[in-house]
């Protein structure tokens, strides 16, 4: 089954594992003459990037990415875009104990049991830098809904454990290494974060991620709704355990007339629906959160079992990361980029002959 | 783009409106061979029924499932099995008013922005009518799992709004209309919802559904993972806005040591990942749960605007169903039935060649 | 593996077996604001039709067409379009002669090996009676292929056993029971086919389908080119055992220089790639033709074995159409149809930011 | 749209354009297992290489494949296995001239026209280079299909414009630079392309691919049977015009007492279906012949207009491949073992328990 795929009309393939030779993805369906250029991809990585602090873990790549087809002069052709970037650092140690044991928390015994066999070197397949490619993949979506629609996708990190933003100001996410809005917190989180690694121990987070001017009528009932899309794609990113819209669970003790988000010719006087209704985009700011569990790679031992069935215990060595979830903030945004202009064109292919005739009601604000 | 379409092995095709002459799907990719009558899905489907209890909206429907198609002397031939259920209940009464005006929180005000036009007549095709069809495909899902891997598939309520079960006993959720497992709360939730009902209001819920004998190895990384694909299934139900895997949203405050499922030979000593790793089923229970919001079908007066884009006040008449939470239970567990079946094929067509060599950890019975 | 559905962003999904209780499809993708209505099938069910002259076969049937959703006010909405026929001529008569033995020539022995069972009567899901769904759902592509683009798709019969037309006329083609493009031949294939029909035999045909106006650009390299998905779509009718674009196999003994077709800014100066270079459309008329196998189904006993191995005699009794070739007509001008607007929805997605800036080369005008 | 992707079950993606950084594939669904090397690879890649004779153009690349992903100590994970071939041959000289005109029944002005913009660095993307793709894709296929079911696919050059075979020896197709299937007549072919070169035009050819041991029971109705899977595989090869399965275009004229495969316990007593019916394999040989047409890119000036539809003259200099129809076979082979591979994973996913309890009846040898 081709599950390294995603989306239809905008079709990402990616391939590679952690210690492998490369990584890369394929682009599919990318309208021709945007523009870009390998140096485009490298502020999303470096948000993306291990090692950007001593809040993440410490593997440092030059993460080149390499326009392998599809661009010409500067402009994509319309036919696949190719990206690659070479694993500069496969440390091709001795990884014989890991292959035979499964950590606990992680995919490789489920891999295991799938396929009979694994690459276990850093995860393999299983690991988050596939996601790298991801957030390249999704530099082009950025850039098209930008161009095409005036549309921003943006992240942040909206609870780091216990701990959640007093304020909130989109200025300062991008100021400090946790895509935290709250600038006067991040002391509080830092002092946090230290203690935890000196724990041994590992923390969850949730991720907030918001695109304004995405214009009404986007999604598609019944099996591809925007949410739905949004859904899948955000859950597909290594260890996320849950995905909310607007309220999200919020929403199991509302009263209906608290959440129905009524609207007036000047505009919607709420969004708690976060920009979708029956699917499709209301042309207010579509939001979506997710949740990062803790890491199971920590150091504090555990007990597993090894390929024979034995008992064993594992403890995760050298790079450790407390708090994966922080990271996932680029992440997010790309999924969402990708959800957002497959689905452009798909609602262009279907409703491009609708005209503008409609009122189109303000959204209002979100934040 | 062919969006009333599911799964990739086993797809179910759905249509029709709420109010027009029949509804119905196409199950694509069931094995030959299995036994299906008309009368299987009786059960399911007046599970799902409105007008099954006092608490749900007042609808009644014969709901009478033919078989048109890919079944032969009782038994499926591998061909599409197509399904009809004729809307018996079509009050084609005058829907002028409906039509010229859009609910909040509603699909009305996004299907006009995405095709120009909609049928309003109970909501035309962003009916929640349409889960009848994914219900009665889910029979056969639910059918073909229990015969060939012993699956079951099983959903309550989890919570109403601010009610939530103090005490669980599978048994006690089909004993009452709530799907509530703790029969001792029954009454206090009648109070609450016939209180409800007479305030005009409506109320969020959570649903929770869980499939146990689940084999390890189900699931298909990267894009195609059983979370993955749960989440898209679960939330294309009408009203979710969240969906949550194992421990979900409560993970954001876990530590990596609380959080991690240790195994030992004897089995996992805990199920915090709701059954899946890395994608793919770990052979313990899968558990997904959802929210579903309010209905904004109520009786308290709401704003909005018309399609000339003029304000006007909306309120809904005719039936009320103060919580549709309450039977989504049976939908939620129809998607996650179609979803299993549908890796189930998945993992066949891909590993069916990787011998049972492996040693299979017992999973923790979860509830 | 959904295989009863075609196309990507136009889909449609047929069901039902030859002697079920109905047939049927789902057109999923239509833009909104078409009109249809069930009568507009009337014309190309009636062409396809079993039982319109002596020289096709007898089965007589309504085949009234039910549209069971998607439409509103004569309008398509977007949502998928469901249209039913009832087999009204369901010969319940015994079967089970025929369940036991393998027809030569037939799907009877690969369906049974595929499946391990069958629904034998009349051939089941294998039946050419499945095509008139295809029909049906090429009513509503050549009628937005006409309103959006001008686009006419017409066939006609090019070869009936050894006769081929002498002379061409587009008028004539619908004037006669054989779609035959040259009147004067009429009488002498009516000849012809009469003493086919007692002899008990039956013979081969060959079609012709052709799309005017079809605008360049269509077609998308390099697995969903043009060229390539009308082979599909034309070799999935029952029958076809060949597809030709433009020149087909004549290009085996032809040279370069001979084959190409020069480009004047006055226009092509020749078709011999039937409209299609590097799988997209050239703004010429697209041109394909089909090879219609002699049917299996004849008087004249044939040597076969049954379920169990065992030598049998079969012999096709009742019904009997010398020539199945000649109703294929309107089927693969309905193929046509469906893969060129399945081509313009998604020529649509990807390109249809492309400004009209190029000068478009006049068609040569095609016969 | 996704169009660069080709396959259900097994997915191959493939990238690059013909003067770009490189040209790659991705093959994803693979099962776990199955032994890979890079050095896999090269038979077939000098098979398909051009440059492999005086009478195939001069274009010589060392087309060493490079393993991204997927496999892991020898042996295929499950994962997506990527490959990549850099293009050392790129040369990078001026190409204003042939970016400004259109080559005559070349896909220059469709790409154009389609995309408004092109790559016109020796064909880009439309270059028969990325078909050195399918044939390494291909090789995964054979190899998994020989080492499952003892599949063989192996093709042949039925005719070489006028030339056609006088007898028939599989030995002889490799041992001349033709794949000629009649030593006898090799020295003949070699005079007449000699001639043709010197003439400056080319000339088309009809390749036939035969696969044997194909079990019965692979393909799926409708819409996915395997000849239409077939034709629309082989139609993507650039320069094809047509596909026949068995007899194809032949059965135009036969009568159906000839054309059908009478059956015995023995075995069939003939193959004109080309091993199938009803879009499933019989258990016989697979067989499917195609057309090439003569290649445009001839010394013969021709006809065209530029980008401003001005009338111009166009010449093709440099490499010159009078007949592109010889080395079509390697691609063709590939092609069918990849529909066949694709098409056994679905058999699995759908049938996997359907038992043998059916007789099989012995394929006819063909050929």
């Amino acid at each position: 089954m081709s599950s390294n795929s995603f989306g239809k009309l905008l079709t990402v393939t990616t391939f590679g594992e952690s210690h492998g030779p490369a990584i890369g993805c394929v682009v599919d369906g990318c309208p021709p003459g945007l523009a870009i250029a390998p140096e485009d991809f490298r502020a999303d990585l470096d948000r993306r990037a291990t090692g950007k602090s001593r809040h993440t873990s410490q593997r440092r790549e030059a993460d080149e990415v390499e326009i392998l087809s599809g661009v010409f002069e500067g402009r994509t052709t319309g036919t696949p875009i190719a990206l690659l970037i070479r694993n500069t650092d496969q440390r091709s140690k001795d990884y014989a104990e890991i292959a035979e044991r499964f950590r606990p928390g992680h995919a490789d015994y489920t891999y295991w049991q799938k396929y009979g066999l694994r690459d276990p070197r850093g995860g393999g397949r299983s690991s988050a830098r596939e996601t790298t490619m991801r957030v390249a993949a999704g530099v082009i979506a950025k850039r098209w809904l930008a161009e095409k629609s005036g549309i921003t996708v943006r992240g942040y990190l909206a609870a780091l454990g216990p701990h959640q933003p007093r304020t909130f100001d989109w200025a300062a996410v991008e100021e400090n290494p946790f895509f935290w809005p709250d600038a006067a917190m991040v002391a509080e989180l830092e002092s946090f974060m230290d203690k935890l690694r000196k724990s041994g121990d590992s923390i969850g987070a949730r991720v907030t991620v918001v695109a304004d001017n995405v214009p009404p009528g986007w999604g598609e009932p019944i099996y591809g709704k925007l949410d739905g899309e949004l859904a899948a794609a955000l859950m597909s990113i290594n260890a996320v355990k849950g995905v909310e819209i607007g309220d999200g669970f919020a929403a199991v003790e509302q009263r209906g007339s608290e959440h129905r988000d009524e609207m007036t010719p000047e505009g919607f006087l709420s969004n708690h629906a976060g920009g979708i209704l029956g699917g499709i985009s209301t042309g207010q700011a579509v939001i979506a959160s997710i949740v990062l569990k803790p890491t199971s790679s920590i150091l504090i031992p555990g007990r597993s079992v090894n390929v024979r069935g034995e008992p064993v215990e594992v403890v995760t060595k050298g790079r450790h990361d407390p708090c994966v979830g922080i990271r996932a903030t680029p992440i997010a945004e790309a999924m969402m980029a990708l959800v957002l202009m497959d689905q452009a064109l798909r609602h262009r292919a279907q409703c491009g002959d609708v005209g503008e005739i409609l009122p189109k009601i303000p959204g209002k604000t979100v934040k």
